[in-house]
């Protein structure tokens, strides 16, 4: 038996010479032209597309728009093919069970098969989804990871606690790699609430120095509440320099006033894909990480790009998938827009605003459109006693559909909170919901804050 | 900021010329000579003892002991070293805060010093130790425990499911980075029972065509019961070709029954250390990988290597240790002895029986030795309806120490069934002790055995 390993497959050589990170990513980007920029994009993605070429699942979506091999020369033809979206990708693993036919790994003679990273989605609507890495494209999402972590100061020298979870789920095994394979820092892998208990979390923060913390937003705010009830005083006992994480809107300013005024970054990305844009150092705006990620913002309900502060679907193609899994217009469903002027860095790169909503959690009331998260970000800027948890409910009552909002105030709310939060969401977004004020850890059990990677924060009983 | 990464500090290629597996490793060690292998031994042994005379914390156990650095010249001189344990490592990190004054990363210059790989212990009593790994001995830790897997018989086409648990814990990164890196097999990740519940378990199993499920015995055995009581039939909906994991002495048959006559293969090691030893293709002793491993057999209260079939601790000197927290006559309290005879493979390596139970564990109850793992073997051999699951409990009632055997049966059981246990575990041990018989699961909260990496068998109330 051959033994072709990971190391072998992944080939950290190439790695290291075409996505470089640290001083290496400034000297190789910094004052690049946006047409140097794109012939780059433009020879990967040719590469990407010769790949999936191969894959039943691609020619079976191409194929179905009489599109054929020869029509994509490059990247300025790939409006020419269809965006799809994860519910593709289902029905490809429910026609070729257990794992689909869109990763290729037929194509490899049995002894050169690269070893296959198996994860899956958490389940948030039904079964998981499987999530496919091949060993290269794999060590490169971790080098986009690490090289915005690095861009955003995170150093060797740091502890850094890491919320995101194991099992099953890709998120803590990803941020695990990305930090030990290419930033050096000491990670703790404390993982999600039912993996580390919260009161034990914060303990290993004190006890170990932590000084960084990543994870989802929602649970490094609760984070701070549970050091707080622990005797635990972040800014002395914890002193945090950075959070990094995947903010909602509502997130930044909470969560920095939380930890005891900690710099707080953002940063977007999706389990098929990893890292698609991060901030900088000066947190204006989401850098694309324009070399390995060809990002289009398309209007989710014609399809055509967005401009100005429209909010669009995030629509992404990886440039460097090109050994398991090509991925080439996959829609994320999140929104976002882009962001005006020059980047402070020099580098080519274009910003995002960040993470806006999802295109399909979009709740159509009464015929506004509503993303819950904006409601959250609406509560997080007006209301001082909000503790970020919230989550929302549609009923239908005969004809007239109706939404309730649950929200967690801290202490004894004043007599008029109630009015006054529901007169604040009818007037930013333009219809009338119910609201309903709850104690803080009240919702924890609805939205799943101390258990998933993401929070529910819409049931639909319509 | 230098980027010394992972790979570099861990200097693949180094490992796969010194630490081959697969083919490589029956090329290199069969028909290899005891002469041969000690000088092999020998010449890593000095290499490890030079590092760790440069950590405060051997100076220390050393010094205090009157021993000079040209006093140990070889592996002839290793006994007069001093053994020590878990409790000298936990001091360590008492006196030197928070991670203790064993691993070395001083020595290191600052652009040098290789990325930390940090876990805990799971902390069964008291505050978790840290356990603290270099790149380079880490993968070669992976390294041993994939040949091993290699060696039985795992292949890069199986699809492995892995209970070993996440989060902080170093069990299952140490399992995933193996079967990763050095397999290739396809690895379901799932965890223990609080990262994916059971019944999701082996659902995922069926699902993804699982053939191969590795982890502690005592869970696999309740998975199996899980997924009976899910209308999963093993050895039809889930068809496992092989089982490997830790066994207590109780586990193989059980186990084998469970999984529908599966082969089932036991390795040994602890968080420290990584893989000390394993079985091979021919399921007789479990060889110590003496390549990397130096293990002695000592008796727990003389100190002196045992003989024949009496039970010794086995002290670990782990060879390959010299980049970070080298680990020389560290005593893990397992007992064990060796296998008589020589190899089926026709390698050099000597053989245990494997986990024979622990020395800290082992109880006194009125002048017998009693080790719980026994109990649980003697009880898996002789009564069918056993499920596996138990634990003792030790009290103390005026001058006389009594326990109490908790196990539990499976059906309604036979009115004699308690006072004939109890008549069996008297003959066997020599000693009288209590059983209550119990349903299955009930132990389940008691044992944690669905929480834990092991469950425990031994409530001291003393």
């Amino acid at each position: 038996m051959s033994h072709y390993d990971y190391f072998e497959a992944a080939d950290i050589p190439f790695i290291r010479r075409e996505y470089p990170l640290g001083d290496a990513f400034m000297t190789r980007f910094k004052g690049m032209s946006r047409d140097e920029l794109r012939a780059l994009q433009d020879a990967r993605f040719r590469k990407v597309v010769a790949f999936a070429w191969k894959t039943p699942f691609y020619q079976r979506l191409w194929g179905a728009r009489g599109i054929e091999p020869g029509d994509i020369r490059g990247l300025d033809d790939i409006t020419k093919l269809p965006t799809y979206s994860k519910e593709d990708l289902m029905a490809s693993v429910e026609a070729h069970p257990p794992i689909g036919d869109f990763h290729g790994l037929d194509t490899y003679p049995a002894d050169r098969r690269p070893p296959l990273i198996f994860h899956t989605t958490s389940g948030t609507t039904g079964r998981p989804q499987p999530l496919l890495f091949g060993p290269r494209s794999r060590e490169i999402q971790n080098v986009l990871l690490a090289r915005t972590y690095l861009l955003q100061g995170m150093r060797r020298e740091d502890v850094v606690h890491s919320v995101y979870g194991f099992g099953m789920v890709n998120g803590g095994h990803y941020i695990r790699e990305s930090i030990l394979h290419w930033v050096g820092a000491q990670l703790l892998t404390a993982g999600h609430g039912a993996e580390t208990r919260s009161a034990q979390q914060v303990a290993l923060m004190r006890d170990f120095n932590v000084n960084v913390l990543v994870g989802f937003g929602d649970f490094l705010l609760r984070l701070a509440d549970v050091a707080r009830e622990n005797g635990i005083v972040p800014g002395e006992d914890i002193r945090l320099r950075m959070v990094t994480g995947h903010l909602g809107p509502e997130g930044r300013a909470a969560i920095s006033k939380a930890w005891a005024g900690c710099d707080v970054y953002d940063w977007y990305g999706v389990g098929d894909t990893g890292l698609i844009c991060g901030e900088g150092p000066e947190r204006d705006g989401l850098y694309i990480a324009e070399d390995a990620q060809y990002l289009e913002l398309l209007h989710p309900e014609t399809g055509l790009p967005t401009t100005g502060d429209e909010l669009g679907d995030m629509v992404c193609t990886c440039l460097f998938k090109d050994d398991l899994f090509p991925i080439i217009r996959f829609n994320t469903h999140d929104v976002t827009h882009l962001v005006d002027g020059t980047s402070a860095l020099g580098i080519p790169f274009r910003r995002i605003v960040g993470f806006r909503g999802r295109s399909d959690n979009m709740v159509k009331l009464r015929g506004i459109n509503v993303y819950p998260t904006s409601i959250g970000a609406i509560l997080q800027a007006e209301r001082a006693e909000f503790t970020g948890e919230f989550i929302c409910e549609l009923t239908r009552e005969g004809a007239r559909e109706e939404m309730t909002v649950r929200a967690e105030l801290r202490g004894t709310p004043a007599p008029a909170a109630q009015a006054e939060i529901e007169q604040l969401l009818r007037a930013r977004l333009g219809v009338e919901m119910q609201v309903a004020l709850c104690a803080p850890g009240d919702l924890a059990e609805l939205t799943g804050i101390e258990k998933r990677q993401k929070p529910i924060r819409l049931i639909d009983k319509r």
